[in-house]
């Protein structure tokens, strides 16, 4: 039963002349665009303009949790951090978790979107409908956990919840992170605008219940949520007890899990060192986000050598390849203390050691030297390299000054050919999956509208081999075009808009995920979708966000992959032979731009397909 | 006017088998003892057997806040916890504050004694009336801050107040501290009591409130007391934004604070480089205790080199001695770092300076060399070399191994003369104080019954010039012997035991000290004193802590100081030339024992005067 007109509010904070204003959520914004990363597009597109500073007070920064953030569905503490990436000049998105996103919504808010740059270092002061700006100039320079505790303690109160930049933030490093509690919006760089911005960090606490439309269908729509839940055959049995480690073992035995800067076979040899087994010598207890039956957050702590003593909530599956993998380090605490470094300093794990990665291959093949290095030996494998050179990114010091942001940057700079051995799509470096062996998977990469992205269109059935909608052979090429749009857009529709939690998806609800999403919907704003109009929201996301990386100059030509990845086969294990020829890429691309309605030459959206979308008004400023 | 009877509740733990039991505080205990280091020194004495194994299974550990301990009382919020100590074999006793002493109250204990050793690494979570053993495997080896972070996740709340050890106190070090919050039970190696009973942490969360028998007597009482506090000319116009580094300013101008293991001229130069100049550049915010207007914790953000973007409350005066002034360290960002890796590691931040600083001589004097250190050129004023000492301490590795255990020890292993140069008393470390200038404090260090001990009997009157109970010559021996009595009696009579923080007594109230005492003792519990009686307590604490090392055999020989401070004057600066010669101690330790009534030639009580105080059972127990 309808209970009434659904209304939001936005929450705007304007640094330059710490001005706040609240605003009405529009009710079409609210059903066009469901919130979260729906919200962050949006507001993108509207309000950044064209070819702004992503480092420049025009830049705005985009705060969503979803409808659903805060209510009893599970596993719904989610939020889309949005802004024009420095890293890529793209869309910069990055969701996290823990208990930030639903305080939000607690304090009122189903966005807050912050604007212009402070003279001074500051941070936010949110509690219930209460905004103040306090002086962070003693927080400057300070890690994270320090200085949310030292947040906590100065508004005495330990249950604020506070979203925080550290010194690589501060730095402007574009490739720093934004970090909330031990939850990480680690990629696109995120943190440096925040960090150009003079925001230290956002701290909120609020009293306010979440309004339910109608709490009778919420109750069975959860019901369905919660059963597909407890029928995962993994979501419960493996991923509460061992977290995203175990896609560490998964694609090793897939032979996909890369390695060396992508020079591996595709396996870590032994996965005993950094796999799942870890968990038996270096489990230090779990962590779980508001609202999460399951906790899929391991806590690690090391035990040898001089990492001994260093906690870390992680290493994730990503991060023990970034750390491990891609760099070929295998003293697993050495990769728990640069989980804790990285996030101390607020560096996305994956691009700060994929960055690393790439400089160790230059080292290995001569074009970096020991001059560059400082004197270290900075081979695959040398965990104590790797550390120093990480702490060095956080302050633009030596060889971390060249790599501070991301490979693709470090090779503008060093020249000498090193541009095919950094790892990267539209400048955001390769998370952990060879997609030479997975080629759905590396369609998207080369087509998600932040650059190399596996949260954006995941491809499970290459995977985790899922036959939704269809059973699929992850080697072939053809017919990944269809699969990825839909991939992206199923994605974006039911977790990163509503939001949620995206491991749900993959390993429980994908074959309800529409309906249901629809359902809890329905139940908690009293909007009413179809299934189909569920997934065409995530078309919407989809086509904005394209249409604002058109409008900041990029085409076609820039949805392409690593020269390594199609051109080098990998070079052993399971997978062996597999790359993604330009061939192939350009069939994929082909397939997608038609399945998307866009044009094929130049990979835009059409005005056709923006119309269709009810984006006609992009397609006006595209001028299409 | 007087309501009724005075209750109390003592919580017993035994690790042992896991049991729980409540006692009723005998009312005999709770009016000659107070609390706090009063409830401390009875147990301790009559419950540990005589030459019990401080690490074995017999020693207690005893946790007591007291009486003025959650009232609204303000700076109140401490407590002693008291055992055998295993670094000097004598009564190990520390006082701390933050939010611990005054949430055990709340959870209903006037003091809780732990018992026994469990089989394996737990913790104790405590709530209301509630007592439960959780398993501490995971948590084993990790650092004090993120312990107490997990577990408050792991009780989902963030309100739990946490005692806790480190690797240091794990591997009972034997100058191991108790980390609760960022307070810490330093001195004593009581986190090796704790490891040595497999007691990870303790966490407490209680409702209760505070009883008081007065409510108007104690608003009486305590306008007199927080007037004293405004009266103080130090106090908050000082003290509150510079907090104990001020004293390194002030010790520098009196040429006693000592540098380079005492071989320096007693001022650390240039003062800016450490002493309250520091503030301009470092400070990050203050912390305040349960309760206390003032909030004289300071924190401090490194910023320089490889210790940037490393936090600390603190470092106080005390450890920017240890690690700056004792080891010659002139980079205030290298103190900042130490001082938190010794509060991470739960390490006593005095005894481990110091012990480096000892260390730091004998290489110097080529009675360590390269081989002993593992490479690392441990002179005076090598900070990068004092880290990685540092670091090793925590697991007994390489040179950290030799030093572990405090100077004595490492000196008795060393041999080759070294025991000269170890600064200790009893094996305790000296504090910041270079006795040679002020004579009434040396004998404190010497007499004090937990070894060179700035907390016993602060002699304010050298120190500060308060002429309380008259004004005194700090070179003079003479008249030094009961002016030392006094300020142990005081101390303990007016804030070990009630409790209540030392800086209060030294800086504001100590005019008004056992007056005011007395009558918050009435207000709060009903029981009646007059202000000798409450000196009296301190007498009858002191007199029985004596009786606990006398039975542990120490006899006047071990009241005595290092050799240097009676052989070697300060050779330079404005407290040139003085010493406190053998002579000097002789006469000085005669007048104490004189004063005390107690035998001048065994240093022991007698049995009179353990009479005169209600402790004939002690008398008994000694054959006196």
């Amino acid at each position: 039963m309808y209970k009434g007109g659904y209304t939001g509010k936005i929450l705007r904070i304007n640094l330059t002349d710490h001005s706040v204003k609240e605003e009405a959520l529009p009710f079409q914004t609210a059903k066009d665009f469901i919130g979260g990363a729906g919200f962050g597009i949006k507001y993108l597109f509207d309000e950044v303009p064209a070819n702004s500073d992503a480092l420049g007070p025009d830049n705005k920064l985009i705060f969503a949790p979803g409808p659903l953030s805060g209510t009893n569905v599970p596993c719904a503490s989610r939020m889309a951090v949005t802004a024009k990436s420095p890293l890529t000049g793209a869309v910069g998105m990055g969701l996290s978790g823990g208990h930030f996103p639903v305080e939000l919504k607690f304090a009122g808010y189903d966005a807050l979107i912050v604007e212009g740059r402070s003279k001074e270092p500051v941070y936010v002061w949110i509690k219930d409908g209460e905004v103040k700006f306090r002086s962070a100039k003693t927080l400057w320079g300070m890690k994270t956990t320090d200085t949310q505790q030292i947040i906590k303690n100065e508004l005495n109160d330990q249950n604020v919840r506070i979203a925080c930049i550290g010194p690589a933030g501060e730095n402007q490093i574009k490739i720093a992170s934004i970090i909330n509690e031990w939850r990480a919006v680690g990629r696109k760089g995120l943190g440096a605008v925040m960090g150009s911005k003079n925001l230290k960090a956002i701290a909120v606490r609020g009293g306010e219940k979440v309004k339910v439309n109608d709490k009778d269908k919420l109750k069975e729509a959860r019901k369905v949520f919660t059963k597909a839940m407890k029928d995962s055959p993994v979501l419960y049995p493996a991923f509460a007890n061992l977290g995203t480690p175990m896609v560490v073992d998964h694609l090793c035995h897939m032979g996909i899990f890369p390695t060396k800067n992508f020079l591996g076979t595709g396996a870590y040899d032994p996965i005993e060192q950094i796999g799942t087994a870890v968990q038996a010598t270096r489990n230090a207890g779990k962590e779980h986000c508001y609202g999460c039956p399951v906790g899929c957050s391991q806590v690690k702590l090391a035990k040898t050598g001089e990492y001994a003593g260093i906690m870390t909530e992680g290493p994730e599956f990503e991060t023990m390849y970034s750390f491990g993998g891609a760099t070929g380090v295998e003293n697993i605490d050495a990769i728990i203390a640069a989980d804790r470094l990285a996030d101390e300093m607020g560096f996305d794990t994956i691009s700060s050691g994929v960055s690393i990665a790439f400089a160790m291959e230059l080292y290995e093949k001569g074009i970096l030297t020991k001059e560059d290095t400082g004197g270290l030996e900075l081979r695959f494998g040398n965990d104590t390299a790797m550390m120093a050179v990480l702490r060095q990114m956080s302050y633009r010091e030596g060889l971390g000054g060249l790599l501070a942001d991301g490979a693709k940057i470090a090779a503008e700079k060093i020249g000498k050919g090193s541009e095919k051995f950094a790892m990267h799509v539209k400048g955001l470096e390769l998370p952990a999956y060879d997609v030479r062996g997975a080629k759905s998977h590396g369609l998207n990469f080369a087509t998600s509208f932040t650059g190399a992205d596996h949260c954006r269109g995941y491809a499970f059935q290459e995977i985790f081999g899922i036959p939704v909608p269809k059973e699929v052979d992850r080697f072939t090429a053809e017919g990944k075009g269809a699969l990825t749009k839909w991939n992206q857009d199923i994605r974006t529709a039911t977790t990163d808009a509503p939001t949620m939690c995206g491991f749900l998806l993959d390993m429980a609800v994908v074959g309800i995920a529409t309906r249901n999403t629809a359902d809890l919907m329905e139940a908690i704003t009293g909007i009413s979708y179809t299934p189909d109009e569920i997934l065409s929201v995530g078309e919407r996301i989809n086509n904005l966000a394209r249409a604002f990386n058109v409008r900041e100059g990029f085409t076609r030509a820039d949805d392409t992959l690593p020269e390594r990845l199609m051109t080098e086969p990998i070079p052993g294990g399971v997978s062996k032979g597999h790359f993604i020829s330009r061939e192939e890429l350009k069939l994929m691309l082909d397939e997608y731009y038609i399945a998307r309605g866009w044009d094929v030459k130049t990979g835009s959206p059409t005005r056709a397909t923006l119309k269709s979308l009810n984006l006609e008004y992009a397609a006006d400023v595209l001028n299409l």
